[in-house]
């Protein structure tokens, strides 16, 4: 019982509770050996003294666009920002173009992006754009059972990536056989492209209008799709970025039945107002830096029924949707204006939030202020940023959690009200040129981040400490569901139905 | 103040209400000409003495296939069939085919089906297939206001019939813009083409999986689907022939936010199980009589929701969905025998039920059943056999109404006890060679059956009366809507905002 | 056939349509005698030309308070009130007062206030405060079947009228097994009374304070609790003047289960908003003049929700709650001001209204708006301000509807814009100081009201020509649902229980 | 870091997770005092091979009635099935009559009936009757910050219990202000008072009426009251032992908007149906064995909901409501037998369950079942039947968890399927003379209970080896709440009202 580090008078969190004070941690190798009373502290044990404040898992971030496109984050300023921000694992994505016929090509040249060049542990999703017969047969369970690659993400929109309602099917068919979770990017794609062309045959194309595009019923019709799809075959599916409180009611109607369906949201739904986009004196282009989809809401009341369903357990998973480009940029986010003309439909989706991620939500916790003002418990905290992805991406028993056995990824706060500050582009740790939090103060700020037992984040001295490189690739287990169960029945069919037309074994 | 017929000593039942026994109705030319007390009796007025029977409008089934195929009903004996069951009125349907490129000629082709062949007043229902620009900018206008058709049916499902959702928007945005009605059929495609699949490779492919291989929630899906598009460009549409009480609900809803969303059923869901499709002993392929898509459902509470959205106000129209074909015959549902394996994928979908329709719905009216036990009230059989449909449909003024200035169309059904029968096939007028309902007894049938003015079915008497060709084509205006209204705004949005990327003038 | 009266050129409007234009009335002894075309004139026939104009059944206000108060309405300005806003039948209430062991005296009482006093015809409901066995055993019936008096009134609030559970449960006993509809005044006690005590504590006294006093919960646990005290005995109800959107929720969702309940609303829930009871510069007591219960309330979200209920179908009854009393009058408003100090518990609840009820109505509907802007069609107006009313109190076939056989009571609305008012007091006739809808404009008002035949309100003549006295006394038959039906069961409940321990006959 | 005992080769169980194989836990004076791996064995360290088994929290049973009634458990014999079924902390009544004016002798006297007798650590709620402005403003306050006694139970049911709503809503105010939960009974009182009077005046008095007398309708409403009485003054309550479906959708509707609002549900609601109370041939009388309150439901469907309810969050607590009666004893069950004739409304209340309580619903999670069949996970099974009701009573970090810091109460199971066992009652340690469960086979069986570090239950030993007069008298804390939050609004109510009224301070 030596250990390499111990931390001692933290508060530590767990999905469940905050821990009487007291126990301390102690850390072995990387993992977390011992929590309890009086570790004892050897020669080689390094001591953290947290000096009261809480200790929450390192937070993973499970929805991040890593270069992708030129403009944005590769894998060393993404991961730098993430660190800094208090997450240590992340999850990118490996985008399969609608040409390519078969995934270990693109497995390689995302292994290539990211070798050597991680702050943060990481895997990857793929993204099906193409999901053939033999991708779905012959090269998924390898994937799984070799690489540890057991999640996919589909769109429902997108020219470029759009699948059908009968790929989507089959994707599910197979990611339940493998035990893989499958995200679903969910828009009425046809309703969004015949807004799109009527707004540009009217001339209406100022970055604003992209709210206009793709209104709320467009992610409540798909969202109600694609829970009606993985109901059909008895899949567990998350939906990505919901935005909408009509969409996020369904996961909730889904949630009361015991389907499978589990949800996600991210800070720019809770925090930002389609307001952002308006054009502002003498600056016409500047909402383009607020450009995502689905795109930012107009009403102060559907950011309170997201927070709603932050605090009520709706939503399972609090990620950033980090797909940013630069703003100041011919390739970036200028591209969207075309001869000087802007043009919204031109403009690349997404914003950066890596970083802000974790604060963001920390700040509305009872640890930073009045319990009655809170919009959700510390263990829900942790819960939205950490155990609910490492349960539903199949990292269950390694991270995720602070509890012998678990790898040792935390985040330290600072105690009271030491950590409150400011969000500004200027202290952030991307490779882009602006945050779309500007000027948001949070309560909290993440003092030390620890990867495997490691400082790799330290506010109060160098800051950045981590190495380039020190994040390893995980090759992940079978996903678990974290709400509802596989084998409920969809409302009409008899049970020995969907045995007479798809093979249904038993989902583990 | 002469009239050419009265009848007299009647139960007058409107849209509203019972009337209070006494008045006799007077008709003139075709015309209903007064309703009051001791109409004069000229010497040329035939009267009838109803012996204190009810008198409803005659009926219009708006939802009847005639001609469509070789072993259906063609219009003599579609019409002879529905005068017979009290049916005054039909709307059939001319269907494009994807290969048609104008509708000009399809019109044309039932109009010469139909020449001269009637007995009943009818009109048409494009079915697009193929909703090209031209067809919908150029052609729907002058189909309107020259011909006088005025309502458009959609599929969401089958392969030669199935829209997308872009081209569900383009129809429903002109449709909306000629004031006329949309209806679709809503089931989701791709996952009753994946069950075929998943059917047809186990070699499950008996008549009764016919009922497994679209289950509710391809129904609910659709449905919602089918509401979220309507509401997006605020559209009024027709869910037609809904089976599925949660398809249901999504109507029920709509309606409660006042979305012009309406819903029809029929009496194959309301009375039949798909227990009806299983395999006889002796006898494995005789439940094809009984295939009719959407499937008739598994359980009595399905019916039992149904019966409460009946009684309830929810569906606005009851239909027959009449679109048979004759089971003993190699080109009707045989055809789903293949070397003598049945393969339910193959036998023609569709029931006949023009004729039993009416009766099988004021059975279950207080007419026939104490008050407490009535599924439903003489008012909402009017609303729902006749009235509904002729606002909807642009009659309204002419069918659907006992009341001065409309057309003379009545069911004059028998008194008291006198009118109970079982429902035989050999009784029957159409050209099929069974009914789905045989054996079901019903509480009345009608008497008399009048269309504009002159009786054409005499139950008591020589039955068919009528003349083949006096039923007349009738061009139809603008369609209102009954329930909902349009103007509503999708949740989420700004009112502003439709006016931005379509052409949104106040609908009339 | 000769006539007392003919109306030409009307638009008839009855609870399902709008006649084609041509069809006249023909009125013999008070009664519709014949609609149709070309009737004869002799020569004691007085015409009328309305000149194209709308012509709806007569008004019924079934929710009516006269001579319950000394600075009230009697029965004299009360009724002519009511004829000069188009409303040309009255159910004014009979209350007991707990002391009162029996409830003959009581409806002697109102019949020496009524008699040769009114304008209208007239009916009365009984309040019920005190049902004690004896009461409702022996009296009730004979009530109903001698007196013609089939509805009672229940409270469950005022410590002077609430009953208890138990009382109430006995009362929708009785009136279920006599045909009886029981109207509730649904709001729960215990919460405003503690509401009250609290407000008082703190010295909140003011007009305004009454809008906090009885706030929307209290009406939501309430009315649910109303629903399943009828849903458990299998009991029509009426919900009274509901205000609050949950409240209605529950209703609707109750009605889509086919319980038979019923809910009226009235127009200060509709128009009004609790900002009507704050405090004016140099005047913190005229608040009082908008002092009833339910308050208004506070958004106009909530007004929004409730014109939805008109439209969808929930509401059944639009009556004016009249129940007013004089506001500069010691013994009227002015009770509330104690000293100089404003109390509102101490100001008696009520408004005026019987004269603007029918004309703020049909200024939304479609008559008087774009179809697109119009809150509900004719008939929904027809169905709301009579229709319903007849068929639930027992009026149907003489009320509520124009088709022959029933009394001659007639609206005559102004063609066009000629009927365009703002409402002011001083037009008005009623002995009340003030109207709360001062200033709001209506885009129509009653040109001609006709009570059995006979004009009684010439708007553009003499105003006031019918005579004190025509009103007749109203015994009424057994009223009908119209909505759901009885024999539903409450879910749970097996089909033979109720029969287990109470006496449940079949409704008829 | 020397421990009294470790356990060694366990699955640790958290509210939020199964723990890796591989950590002991240590445990130092009653306490938890590390979890790790390796931890060292000194020579007082007792060992515990646990073979793989999982270890759970000690059982927390909150729902107890001990020594109210002479044929029921006391202390002694209670406490001891408890621990022989892994429960190692029990909430008991203190029930004061309407006669006590002060609530000071009631505890004395439930503290001697306890003092000394229990195996079990436990504490009491009281049961108020008569909470006089006396006992809630003098005497609670102390109670809590001096005894430890930090909830309180209300009925709405029982003449001698039931309070009024004026006085529900007092002892929320109060319980709220002092952090105190409230436990409401939730059914309508005059509906079961009218049921039963109806039943006996008609002379169905078997034991299967009980089941008559209680429909679910009257749990329905009274639930729906309770949740708007803690709306309207925000504070949280419990709902005890619910059994209805709609009740229970009530709940989730309250906690999907955040209320506090929590929800107790009983093994006998989820396994056993109204027909356990009908007449066995030869027995007329034994279905009194199941009368409790609420009744037993009618179908499984009412059951499926409830482990629908279970599995998805909305239930708070599973607790045994043990409150039994001795059947074979005319102080008893017998009470029911009047002169040989059954009479239901005699029959004392309640079943026994505090032994069966634990293993009933382990038997149910995936420890006992394949995955795709399990009613609920393991971490659920925590949080139901410990780590909620230590936070919600006020025994957070002390109870509930398997963490450093907190008592070492534990059950722990046997590995695989050496657990499996059929309930007899020839096996159970309480005084009473049967189980409603006999002959239910459960998965799992605790091995070892072990409370504060010391063996009390050793099932493959001794049995019981715990002694009588171990367990503790524990003074809790505040409560907290498990679900939604204070601060909450009902709807259409404006932010500043409430404070208008009453003292509202923010809840901790």
């Amino acid at each position: 019982m030596d250990f390499d580090l111990i931390l001692k008078n933290g508060r530590v969190v767990t999905a469940a509770e905050v821990l009487p004070a007291g126990p301390e941690i102690g850390v072995k190798n990387g993992k977390i050996s011992c929590i309890g009373s009086g570790l004892p502290t050897g020669s080689s044990t390094k001591a953290i003294d947290c000096e009261g404040a809480y200790i929450t898992p390192g937070g993973i971030d499970s929805h991040v666009h890593l270069a992708q496109i030129p403009t944005a984050d590769g894998w060393e300023t993404g991961s730098r920002s993430a660190i800094a921000g208090g997450t240590t694992t992340i999850i990118a994505f490996a985008p399969q173009s609608r040409e390519d016929t078969s995934l270990w090509p693109v497995l390689q040249s995302y292994h290539d992006k990211s070798r050597a060049q991680s702050y943060t542990d990481y895997s990857f999703h793929f993204i099906l754009t193409n999901p053939s017969p033999s991708i779905l047969r012959d090269e998924l369970p390898l994937l799984a059972s070799q690489e540890g690659i057991t999640s996919m993400k589909l769109y429902m929109t997108y020219d470029t990536m759009k699948l059908s309602d009968a790929e989507v099917l089959s994707v599910l068919m197979t990611c339940r056989s493998l035990g893989m979770t499958t995200m679903i990017h969910a828009e009425n794609h046809d309703m969004i492209s015949m807004i799109i062309a009527g707004l540009e045959a009217r001339g209406n194309t100022a970055p604003y209008y992209h709210a206009i595009a793709r209104p709320r019923v467009a992610e409540d019709e798909a969202s109600y799709r694609a829970i009606s799809l993985a109901e059909l075959v008895d899949a567990p599916v998350l939906l990505v970025h919901q935005s909408s409180p009509v969409a996020v009611a369904h996961v909730r109607d889904a949630q009361t039945r015991l389907l499978p369906i589990h949800a996600e949201t991210c800070p720019q739904y809770l925090f930002l107002l389609s307001s952002e986009l308006q054009a502002k004196p003498h600056d016409h282009f500047s909402g383009a830096k607020h450009v995502c989809s689905p795109p930012l809401r107009h009403r102060v009341d559907d950011l309170e029924a997201l927070w709603q369903s932050i605090a009520n357990g709706t939503f399972t998973v609090w990620s950033s949707d980090h797909a940013p480009s630069q703003y100041d940029n011919p390739e970036g986010k200028k591209l969207g204006l075309v001869d000087g003309i802007p043009r919204f439909s031109k403009i690349p989706n997404g914003l950066p939030g890596v970083e802000t991620r974790m604060a963001l939500l920390f700040g509305q916790t009872e640890a930073c202020r009045p319990l009655s003002e809170a919009r959700l418990t510390l263990p829900r905290f942790v819960q939205l940023t950490s155990a609910n992805a490492a349960r539903l991406y199949g990292l269950e028993g390694r991270k995720g959690s602070i509890a012998p056995g678990h790898d040792a990824d935390f985040v330290v706060w600072y105690p009271g009200d030491r950590g409150r500050r400011v969000i500004k582009q200027e202290n952030l740790h991307h490779s882009i040129d602006y945050t779309p939090f500007e000027g948001i103060e949070v309560g909290n700020w993440p003092r030390w981040t620890i990867v495997r037992g490691k400082v790799v984040w330290d506010a109060d001295g160098d800051g950045i400490v981590g190495e380039k490189g020190y994040g390893e690739f995980l090759k992940r287990g079978k996903g678990k569901v974290v709400v509802g169960r596989t084998g409920g029945l969809p409302r009409g069919m008899l049970p020995e139905e969907r045995g007479l037309w798809m093979d249904h074994k038993p989902y583990e």
